[in-house]
Protein backbone atom coordinates (compact mmCIF):
# COMPACT_ATOMS: atom_id res chain seq x y z
CA UNK A 1 0.00 0.00 0.00
CA UNK A 2 1.10 3.65 -0.54
CA UNK A 3 0.01 7.44 0.36
CA UNK A 4 1.77 9.52 -2.15
CA UNK A 5 -0.18 12.26 -0.65
CA UNK A 6 2.71 12.32 2.23
CA UNK A 7 6.31 11.73 3.40
CA UNK A 8 6.42 8.87 5.68
CA UNK A 9 9.61 8.86 8.30
CA UNK A 10 11.56 5.83 10.25
CA UNK A 11 13.54 5.19 12.89
CA UNK A 12 15.42 2.44 12.95
CA UNK A 13 16.64 1.40 17.06
CA UNK A 14 19.51 -0.90 17.14
CA UNK A 15 19.52 -2.35 21.12
CA UNK A 16 22.62 -3.95 21.60
CA UNK A 17 26.21 -3.72 23.64
CA UNK A 18 28.10 -5.62 21.35
CA UNK A 19 27.59 -2.95 18.76
CA UNK A 20 28.76 -0.09 20.46
CA UNK A 21 32.22 -2.00 21.80
CA UNK A 22 32.45 -2.92 18.39
CA UNK A 23 32.56 -6.52 18.79
CA UNK A 24 29.79 -7.24 15.92
CA UNK A 25 29.64 -4.37 13.31
CA UNK A 26 25.90 -3.53 12.64
CA UNK A 27 24.35 -5.34 9.68
CA UNK A 28 20.82 -4.55 10.09
CA UNK A 29 20.67 -0.68 9.09
CA UNK A 30 21.63 -0.96 5.77
CA UNK A 31 19.14 -3.99 4.85
CA UNK A 32 16.36 -2.26 6.48
CA UNK A 33 16.87 1.46 4.65
CA UNK A 34 17.26 -0.02 1.54
CA UNK A 35 13.83 -2.22 1.96
CA UNK A 36 12.35 0.56 3.51
CA UNK A 37 13.10 2.74 0.92
CA UNK A 38 11.47 0.63 -2.19
CA UNK A 39 8.50 0.44 0.35
CA UNK A 40 8.67 4.50 -0.14
CA UNK A 41 8.98 5.07 4.02
CA UNK A 42 12.62 7.38 4.46
CA UNK A 43 14.58 6.26 7.51
CA UNK A 44 15.46 9.61 8.92
CA UNK A 45 17.56 8.74 12.20
CA UNK A 46 19.67 5.25 13.26
CA UNK A 47 20.71 4.94 16.92
CA UNK A 48 22.64 2.28 18.44
CA UNK A 49 21.70 2.55 22.06
CA UNK A 50 23.29 -0.26 25.13
CA UNK A 51 20.94 -2.48 27.03
CA UNK A 52 20.18 -0.78 30.18
CA UNK A 53 16.51 -0.32 30.80
CA UNK A 54 16.25 3.52 30.94
CA UNK A 55 17.94 4.33 27.98
CA UNK A 56 15.67 1.79 26.02
CA UNK A 57 12.11 3.20 27.32
CA UNK A 58 13.42 6.94 27.01
CA UNK A 59 14.46 6.06 23.22
CA UNK A 60 11.30 4.28 22.31
CA UNK A 61 9.56 6.54 23.55
CA UNK A 62 10.86 9.56 21.97
CA UNK A 63 11.29 7.58 18.34
CA UNK A 64 7.94 6.30 18.25
CA UNK A 65 6.32 10.33 18.48
CA UNK A 66 8.51 11.61 16.23
CA UNK A 67 8.53 9.58 13.17
CA UNK A 68 5.88 7.08 11.71
CA UNK A 69 7.41 3.67 12.13
CA UNK A 70 9.97 2.55 14.28
CA UNK A 71 11.90 -1.02 13.93
CA UNK A 72 13.84 -1.94 16.47
CA UNK A 73 16.60 -5.02 16.49
CA UNK A 74 18.66 -6.60 19.38
CA UNK A 75 17.46 -8.17 22.92
CA UNK A 76 15.01 -10.26 22.08
CA UNK A 77 16.50 -13.94 22.74
CA UNK A 78 16.37 -16.14 25.93
CA UNK A 79 19.23 -14.83 27.68
CA UNK A 80 19.60 -12.40 30.69
CA UNK A 81 20.99 -9.20 28.80
CA UNK A 82 17.65 -10.25 26.47
CA UNK A 83 15.59 -7.04 28.34
CA UNK A 84 14.04 -5.29 25.06
CA UNK A 85 10.45 -6.67 24.96
CA UNK A 86 10.24 -5.59 28.58
CA UNK A 87 11.20 -2.09 27.78
CA UNK A 88 9.18 -2.24 24.70
CA UNK A 89 6.14 -2.94 27.46
CA UNK A 90 7.30 -0.11 29.91
CA UNK A 91 7.68 2.24 27.10
CA UNK A 92 3.62 1.90 26.56
CA UNK A 93 2.78 1.38 29.89
CA UNK A 94 1.63 -1.90 29.74
CA UNK A 95 2.36 -5.67 31.11
CA UNK A 96 3.84 -8.89 29.71
CA UNK A 97 3.33 -12.43 29.69
CA UNK A 98 3.37 -15.48 27.81
CA UNK A 99 1.35 -15.00 24.16
CA UNK A 100 -0.93 -18.16 23.41
CA UNK A 101 0.34 -18.30 19.99
CA UNK A 102 3.99 -17.64 20.59
CA UNK A 103 3.86 -20.98 22.81
CA UNK A 104 1.89 -22.71 20.69
CA UNK A 105 4.41 -21.95 18.07
CA UNK A 106 7.65 -22.92 19.66
CA UNK A 107 5.67 -26.08 21.92
CA UNK A 108 5.58 -27.51 18.30
CA UNK A 109 9.17 -26.22 17.31
CA UNK A 110 10.61 -27.41 20.26
CA UNK A 111 8.57 -30.88 20.38
CA UNK A 112 10.19 -32.24 23.26
CA UNK A 113 8.81 -30.32 26.50
CA UNK A 114 12.21 -30.55 28.00
CA UNK A 115 13.99 -28.84 24.75
CA UNK A 116 11.57 -26.03 25.62
CA UNK A 117 13.51 -24.11 28.76
CA UNK A 118 12.26 -21.34 30.67
CA UNK A 119 14.87 -19.53 29.49
CA UNK A 120 13.16 -20.24 25.77
CA UNK A 121 9.72 -19.61 27.34
CA UNK A 122 10.88 -15.83 27.52
CA UNK A 123 10.83 -15.71 24.00
CA UNK A 124 7.58 -16.34 23.70
CA UNK A 125 6.17 -13.01 25.91
CA UNK A 126 4.96 -9.99 24.85
CA UNK A 127 3.89 -6.80 25.59
CA UNK A 128 0.08 -6.67 26.02
CA UNK A 129 -1.61 -5.66 22.78
CA UNK A 130 1.05 -6.66 20.76
CA UNK A 131 0.65 -8.32 17.30
CA UNK A 132 3.09 -11.12 16.20
CA UNK A 133 5.92 -10.66 13.71
CA UNK A 134 6.60 -14.42 12.16
CA UNK A 135 10.12 -15.51 12.64
CA UNK A 136 10.37 -17.99 9.48
CA UNK A 137 14.35 -18.97 10.26
CA UNK A 138 13.68 -19.72 14.43
CA UNK A 139 10.17 -19.58 15.05
CA UNK A 140 10.46 -17.64 18.36
CA UNK A 141 7.95 -14.40 17.17
CA UNK A 142 8.56 -10.79 16.75
CA UNK A 143 6.52 -8.33 17.57
CA UNK A 144 4.30 -4.89 16.67
CA UNK A 145 3.31 -2.21 19.42
CA UNK A 146 1.48 0.39 17.33
CA UNK A 147 3.75 2.06 15.29
CA UNK A 148 6.81 -0.03 16.64
CA UNK A 149 8.34 -3.05 15.35
CA UNK A 150 10.55 -5.43 17.22
CA UNK A 151 13.16 -7.67 15.41
CA UNK A 152 15.52 -10.16 16.71
CA UNK A 153 19.43 -8.67 16.22
CA UNK A 154 20.84 -11.68 14.52
CA UNK A 155 20.28 -10.65 10.47
CA UNK A 156 18.96 -13.30 9.06
CA UNK A 157 16.28 -13.35 11.50
CA UNK A 158 15.89 -9.34 11.29
CA UNK A 159 15.37 -9.58 7.77
CA UNK A 160 13.03 -12.77 7.91
CA UNK A 161 10.82 -10.86 9.91
CA UNK A 162 10.86 -7.69 8.17
CA UNK A 163 9.91 -9.67 5.22
CA UNK A 164 7.39 -11.30 7.04
CA UNK A 165 5.51 -8.30 8.09
CA UNK A 166 6.00 -5.35 5.62
CA UNK A 167 2.85 -5.99 3.94
CA UNK A 168 1.48 -4.03 7.15
CA UNK A 169 3.36 -0.47 6.13
CA UNK A 170 1.91 2.08 3.86
CA UNK A 171 4.35 3.70 2.12
CA UNK A 172 4.70 7.66 1.04
CA UNK A 173 5.67 8.03 -2.75
CA UNK A 174 8.65 5.67 -3.58
CA UNK A 175 12.16 7.68 -3.47
CA UNK A 176 14.12 6.97 -7.24
CA UNK A 177 17.45 7.05 -7.68
CA UNK A 178 19.95 7.48 -10.45
CA UNK A 179 23.84 7.01 -10.16
CA UNK A 180 26.47 9.11 -12.25
CA UNK A 181 29.93 8.00 -12.01
CA UNK A 182 32.90 10.43 -12.98
CA UNK A 183 36.72 10.16 -12.58
CA UNK A 184 36.62 14.04 -11.96
CA UNK A 185 37.27 14.80 -8.36
CA UNK A 186 34.73 16.10 -5.95
CA UNK A 187 36.59 19.66 -5.80
CA UNK A 188 36.41 19.74 -9.32
CA UNK A 189 32.37 18.83 -9.90
CA UNK A 190 31.68 21.03 -6.87
CA UNK A 191 30.33 23.59 -8.68
CA UNK A 192 28.86 23.18 -11.32
CA UNK A 193 27.10 20.35 -8.93
CA UNK A 194 26.00 23.09 -6.66
CA UNK A 195 24.29 24.78 -8.97
CA UNK A 196 22.78 21.92 -10.76
CA UNK A 197 21.29 21.15 -6.99
CA UNK A 198 19.92 24.92 -6.95
CA UNK A 199 18.13 24.20 -10.50
CA UNK A 200 16.59 20.81 -8.66
CA UNK A 201 15.24 21.89 -5.64
CA UNK A 202 12.91 18.82 -5.93
CA UNK A 203 15.76 16.68 -6.53
CA UNK A 204 18.73 15.32 -3.55
CA UNK A 205 22.09 15.24 -5.35
CA UNK A 206 24.67 13.63 -2.94
CA UNK A 207 28.23 13.45 -3.85
CA UNK A 208 30.26 10.55 -2.75
CA UNK A 209 33.69 9.93 -3.34
CA UNK A 210 35.66 6.67 -3.13
CA UNK A 211 38.12 4.51 -4.79
CA UNK A 212 37.80 2.08 -6.81
CA UNK A 213 40.59 -0.30 -8.64
CA UNK A 214 42.63 2.24 -6.93
CA UNK A 215 41.65 4.97 -9.13
CA UNK A 216 39.82 7.85 -7.15
CA UNK A 217 36.14 7.68 -8.40
CA UNK A 218 32.91 9.80 -7.41
CA UNK A 219 29.32 8.63 -7.36
CA UNK A 220 26.80 11.55 -7.64
CA UNK A 221 23.48 10.32 -6.70
CA UNK A 222 20.25 11.90 -7.88
CA UNK A 223 17.05 10.86 -5.50
CA UNK A 224 13.54 12.18 -5.81
CA UNK A 225 10.10 10.82 -6.02
CA UNK A 226 9.87 12.37 -9.86
CA UNK A 227 11.41 10.28 -12.39
CA UNK A 228 10.96 12.37 -15.30
CA UNK A 229 12.72 15.10 -13.14
CA UNK A 230 15.39 12.71 -12.13
CA UNK A 231 16.17 11.83 -15.64
CA UNK A 232 16.67 15.62 -17.18
CA UNK A 233 18.87 15.90 -14.22
CA UNK A 234 21.32 13.25 -14.61
CA UNK A 235 21.25 14.13 -18.53
CA UNK A 236 22.73 17.49 -17.81
CA UNK A 237 24.75 16.64 -15.21
CA UNK A 238 26.48 14.19 -17.77
CA UNK A 239 26.64 16.82 -20.67
CA UNK A 240 28.26 19.02 -17.79
CA UNK A 241 31.08 16.04 -16.72
CA UNK A 242 31.49 15.28 -20.49
CA UNK A 243 32.93 19.34 -21.00
CA UNK A 244 34.83 19.44 -18.24
CA UNK A 245 36.63 16.42 -20.41
CA UNK A 246 35.07 13.86 -17.46
CA UNK A 247 34.16 10.30 -17.45
CA UNK A 248 30.59 10.02 -17.14
CA UNK A 249 28.70 6.10 -16.55
CA UNK A 250 25.04 5.89 -15.43
CA UNK A 251 23.76 3.58 -13.15
CA UNK A 252 20.31 2.73 -12.48
CA UNK A 253 20.02 2.39 -8.98
CA UNK B 1 46.93 9.41 29.56
CA UNK B 2 43.72 7.74 31.42
CA UNK B 3 42.01 8.54 34.75
CA UNK B 4 41.13 5.66 36.15
CA UNK B 5 38.70 7.13 38.99
CA UNK B 6 35.68 7.75 36.30
CA UNK B 7 34.03 6.29 32.88
CA UNK B 8 34.66 8.60 29.96
CA UNK B 9 31.53 7.98 27.62
CA UNK B 10 31.42 8.81 24.28
CA UNK B 11 28.62 8.99 21.34
CA UNK B 12 29.44 8.72 17.49
CA UNK B 13 27.62 10.85 15.22
CA UNK B 14 26.97 9.76 11.38
CA UNK B 15 26.17 12.20 9.35
CA UNK B 16 24.83 11.49 5.95
CA UNK B 17 22.09 10.51 3.87
CA UNK B 18 23.86 7.92 2.06
CA UNK B 19 23.78 5.93 5.59
CA UNK B 20 20.09 6.50 6.01
CA UNK B 21 19.13 5.31 2.51
CA UNK B 22 20.95 2.14 2.87
CA UNK B 23 23.18 3.48 -0.46
CA UNK B 24 26.44 3.11 2.26
CA UNK B 25 27.16 0.78 4.71
CA UNK B 26 28.54 2.43 7.89
CA UNK B 27 32.00 1.58 8.37
CA UNK B 28 32.90 4.04 10.79
CA UNK B 29 30.88 2.81 13.77
CA UNK B 30 32.70 -0.33 14.40
CA UNK B 31 36.47 1.49 13.99
CA UNK B 32 35.77 3.89 16.13
CA UNK B 33 34.17 1.93 18.81
CA UNK B 34 36.77 -0.27 19.06
CA UNK B 35 39.62 2.05 19.00
CA UNK B 36 37.52 4.40 21.64
CA UNK B 37 37.50 1.24 23.87
CA UNK B 38 41.15 0.44 23.79
CA UNK B 39 41.60 4.12 24.98
CA UNK B 40 39.40 3.70 27.99
CA UNK B 41 36.58 5.58 26.70
CA UNK B 42 32.89 4.09 26.63
CA UNK B 43 30.95 4.56 23.26
CA UNK B 44 26.74 5.00 24.86
CA UNK B 45 25.20 6.05 21.88
CA UNK B 46 25.93 5.95 18.24
CA UNK B 47 23.28 7.93 15.46
CA UNK B 48 22.42 8.51 11.54
CA UNK B 49 21.05 11.74 11.05
CA UNK B 50 20.50 13.24 7.55
CA UNK B 51 22.59 16.62 6.43
CA UNK B 52 19.60 18.39 7.59
CA UNK B 53 21.07 21.85 9.15
CA UNK B 54 18.83 22.29 12.12
CA UNK B 55 19.28 18.12 12.90
CA UNK B 56 22.46 18.49 12.72
CA UNK B 57 22.92 21.41 15.02
CA UNK B 58 20.13 19.93 17.33
CA UNK B 59 22.12 16.37 17.44
CA UNK B 60 25.42 18.34 17.96
CA UNK B 61 24.07 20.14 21.38
CA UNK B 62 22.49 17.37 22.55
CA UNK B 63 25.21 14.95 22.52
CA UNK B 64 28.19 17.14 23.55
CA UNK B 65 26.42 17.97 26.96
CA UNK B 66 25.30 14.68 27.19
CA UNK B 67 28.80 12.35 26.64
CA UNK B 68 32.30 13.22 27.56
CA UNK B 69 33.25 13.09 24.02
CA UNK B 70 31.46 13.76 20.35
CA UNK B 71 33.25 12.33 17.12
CA UNK B 72 30.98 12.97 14.24
CA UNK B 73 31.97 11.43 10.44
CA UNK B 74 30.89 13.07 7.15
CA UNK B 75 30.11 16.08 5.41
CA UNK B 76 33.50 18.25 5.56
CA UNK B 77 34.07 17.90 1.43
CA UNK B 78 33.68 20.17 -0.94
CA UNK B 79 30.30 19.74 -1.99
CA UNK B 80 27.06 21.12 -2.06
CA UNK B 81 25.90 18.74 0.97
CA UNK B 82 28.79 19.32 2.96
CA UNK B 83 27.46 21.05 5.72
CA UNK B 84 28.84 19.44 8.83
CA UNK B 85 31.75 22.41 9.57
CA UNK B 86 29.04 25.08 9.35
CA UNK B 87 26.36 23.05 11.42
CA UNK B 88 29.22 23.13 14.00
CA UNK B 89 29.97 26.74 13.77
CA UNK B 90 26.30 27.21 14.51
CA UNK B 91 25.98 24.51 17.56
CA UNK B 92 28.87 26.63 19.09
CA UNK B 93 27.56 29.89 18.11
CA UNK B 94 30.58 31.06 16.79
CA UNK B 95 31.45 32.09 13.20
CA UNK B 96 33.54 29.92 10.78
CA UNK B 97 36.09 31.43 7.87
CA UNK B 98 39.36 29.52 6.27
CA UNK B 99 41.64 28.51 9.03
CA UNK B 100 45.63 30.03 8.12
CA UNK B 101 47.05 26.60 8.69
CA UNK B 102 44.76 24.65 6.86
CA UNK B 103 44.95 26.60 3.42
CA UNK B 104 48.47 26.50 3.61
CA UNK B 105 48.77 22.58 3.95
CA UNK B 106 46.50 22.60 0.80
CA UNK B 107 48.07 25.39 -0.90
CA UNK B 108 51.46 23.21 -0.43
CA UNK B 109 49.27 19.66 -1.44
CA UNK B 110 47.84 21.12 -5.04
CA UNK B 111 50.94 22.91 -5.73
CA UNK B 112 49.19 24.39 -8.66
CA UNK B 113 46.69 26.89 -7.41
CA UNK B 114 44.29 26.11 -10.11
CA UNK B 115 44.00 23.19 -9.17
CA UNK B 116 43.24 24.80 -5.24
CA UNK B 117 39.59 25.43 -6.51
CA UNK B 118 36.60 27.34 -4.18
CA UNK B 119 35.12 24.07 -3.64
CA UNK B 120 38.61 22.64 -2.18
CA UNK B 121 39.16 26.10 -0.32
CA UNK B 122 35.40 25.18 1.58
CA UNK B 123 37.75 22.35 3.42
CA UNK B 124 40.06 24.94 4.86
CA UNK B 125 36.79 26.51 6.65
CA UNK B 126 36.76 25.71 10.69
CA UNK B 127 34.65 27.25 13.45
CA UNK B 128 36.53 29.75 15.31
CA UNK B 129 38.41 28.49 17.72
CA UNK B 130 38.85 25.18 16.37
CA UNK B 131 41.26 23.24 16.53
CA UNK B 132 43.08 21.26 13.40
CA UNK B 133 42.96 17.57 13.40
CA UNK B 134 45.19 15.88 10.93
CA UNK B 135 44.29 14.55 7.78
CA UNK B 136 47.50 11.83 6.82
CA UNK B 137 45.53 10.99 3.62
CA UNK B 138 44.09 13.53 1.56
CA UNK B 139 45.61 16.33 3.57
CA UNK B 140 42.20 18.66 4.08
CA UNK B 141 41.63 18.72 8.15
CA UNK B 142 39.45 17.60 10.56
CA UNK B 143 38.76 19.49 14.12
CA UNK B 144 38.28 19.93 17.31
CA UNK B 145 35.73 22.31 18.96
CA UNK B 146 35.82 21.25 22.96
CA UNK B 147 34.74 17.60 23.69
CA UNK B 148 33.53 17.26 19.55
CA UNK B 149 36.32 16.35 16.91
CA UNK B 150 34.85 16.15 13.39
CA UNK B 151 36.10 13.70 10.72
CA UNK B 152 35.63 12.68 7.43
CA UNK B 153 33.41 10.05 6.68
CA UNK B 154 35.73 8.21 3.88
CA UNK B 155 36.81 5.48 6.22
CA UNK B 156 40.31 5.73 5.30
CA UNK B 157 40.48 9.18 6.28
CA UNK B 158 38.42 8.71 9.54
CA UNK B 159 40.71 6.54 10.64
CA UNK B 160 43.62 8.32 9.70
CA UNK B 161 42.12 11.29 11.47
CA UNK B 162 41.31 9.53 14.62
CA UNK B 163 45.11 7.95 14.76
CA UNK B 164 46.39 11.58 14.09
CA UNK B 165 44.52 12.95 17.15
CA UNK B 166 43.99 10.13 19.88
CA UNK B 167 46.62 11.20 21.98
CA UNK B 168 44.71 14.25 22.95
CA UNK B 169 41.66 11.93 24.76
CA UNK B 170 42.20 11.18 28.31
CA UNK B 171 40.61 7.44 28.64
CA UNK B 172 38.92 5.80 31.88
CA UNK B 173 39.93 2.50 33.18
CA UNK B 174 40.49 0.28 29.92
CA UNK B 175 37.19 -1.99 29.67
CA UNK B 176 38.79 -5.75 29.33
CA UNK B 177 36.94 -8.92 27.56
CA UNK B 178 37.49 -12.45 27.58
CA UNK B 179 35.06 -14.42 24.97
CA UNK B 180 33.71 -17.87 25.71
CA UNK B 181 32.96 -19.80 22.49
CA UNK B 182 30.19 -23.03 22.98
CA UNK B 183 28.20 -25.39 20.96
CA UNK B 184 25.02 -25.08 23.54
CA UNK B 185 22.41 -22.84 22.15
CA UNK B 186 21.63 -19.82 24.37
CA UNK B 187 18.20 -21.42 25.61
CA UNK B 188 20.15 -24.04 27.18
CA UNK B 189 22.81 -22.17 28.56
CA UNK B 190 20.93 -18.92 29.77
CA UNK B 191 19.49 -20.18 33.16
CA UNK B 192 23.30 -21.05 34.55
CA UNK B 193 24.50 -17.74 32.50
CA UNK B 194 21.88 -15.62 34.14
CA UNK B 195 22.86 -16.97 37.53
CA UNK B 196 26.96 -16.01 36.56
CA UNK B 197 25.81 -12.49 35.51
CA UNK B 198 24.22 -12.42 39.54
CA UNK B 199 27.00 -13.60 41.13
CA UNK B 200 29.27 -11.36 39.02
CA UNK B 201 27.62 -8.40 38.87
CA UNK B 202 30.80 -6.26 38.16
CA UNK B 203 31.02 -8.29 35.29
CA UNK B 204 28.85 -7.46 32.07
CA UNK B 205 27.87 -10.42 30.15
CA UNK B 206 26.47 -10.84 27.07
CA UNK B 207 25.44 -13.74 25.00
CA UNK B 208 26.03 -13.62 21.07
CA UNK B 209 24.32 -16.69 18.53
CA UNK B 210 25.66 -17.17 15.88
CA UNK B 211 26.60 -19.69 12.66
CA UNK B 212 30.06 -21.15 12.22
CA UNK B 213 31.03 -23.30 9.22
CA UNK B 214 26.46 -24.35 9.63
CA UNK B 215 26.78 -24.97 12.95
CA UNK B 216 24.93 -23.02 15.77
CA UNK B 217 27.33 -21.17 18.05
CA UNK B 218 27.51 -18.77 20.97
CA UNK B 219 30.19 -15.88 22.37
CA UNK B 220 29.68 -15.15 25.48
CA UNK B 221 31.46 -12.13 26.07
CA UNK B 222 32.53 -10.98 29.38
CA UNK B 223 33.78 -7.30 30.35
CA UNK B 224 34.89 -5.43 33.05
CA UNK B 225 37.62 -3.65 33.99
CA UNK B 226 39.11 -6.16 36.41
CA UNK B 227 40.96 -8.84 34.88
CA UNK B 228 41.44 -10.83 37.49
CA UNK B 229 37.25 -11.09 38.56
CA UNK B 230 37.05 -12.10 34.57
CA UNK B 231 39.63 -14.48 34.40
CA UNK B 232 37.46 -16.12 37.57
CA UNK B 233 34.24 -15.80 35.54
CA UNK B 234 34.97 -17.43 32.97
CA UNK B 235 36.61 -19.92 34.31
CA UNK B 236 33.62 -20.56 36.20
CA UNK B 237 32.11 -20.49 33.13
CA UNK B 238 34.09 -23.01 30.88
CA UNK B 239 33.30 -25.54 34.06
CA UNK B 240 29.40 -24.79 33.73
CA UNK B 241 29.62 -25.68 29.92
CA UNK B 242 31.93 -28.86 30.36
CA UNK B 243 29.18 -30.48 33.09
CA UNK B 244 26.86 -29.23 30.61
CA UNK B 245 28.01 -31.63 28.14
CA UNK B 246 29.56 -28.36 26.38
CA UNK B 247 32.33 -27.27 23.96
CA UNK B 248 33.87 -24.47 25.52
CA UNK B 249 36.63 -22.69 24.35
CA UNK B 250 37.83 -19.54 25.60
CA UNK B 251 39.44 -16.43 22.80
CA UNK B 252 41.42 -12.92 24.06
CA UNK B 253 39.42 -10.37 22.67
Amino acid sequence: MSDTSKTVTAAILVIGNEILSGRTKDANIQYLAAELGKLGVRVMECRVIPDIEATVVATVNELRAKFDYVFTTGGIGPTHDDITADCIAKAFGVGISEHPEAVARMTRHYGDPALFTPARRRMARVPHGGILVDNPVSVAPGFQMENVFTFAGIPAVAQGMFQAMKHRLVGGEPVLARTVRTNLPEGIIAEPLGALQTRYEDVEIGSYPAFRNGRPSVSLVLRGTDAARLATAAAELIVTIKEMNGEAEEFAT
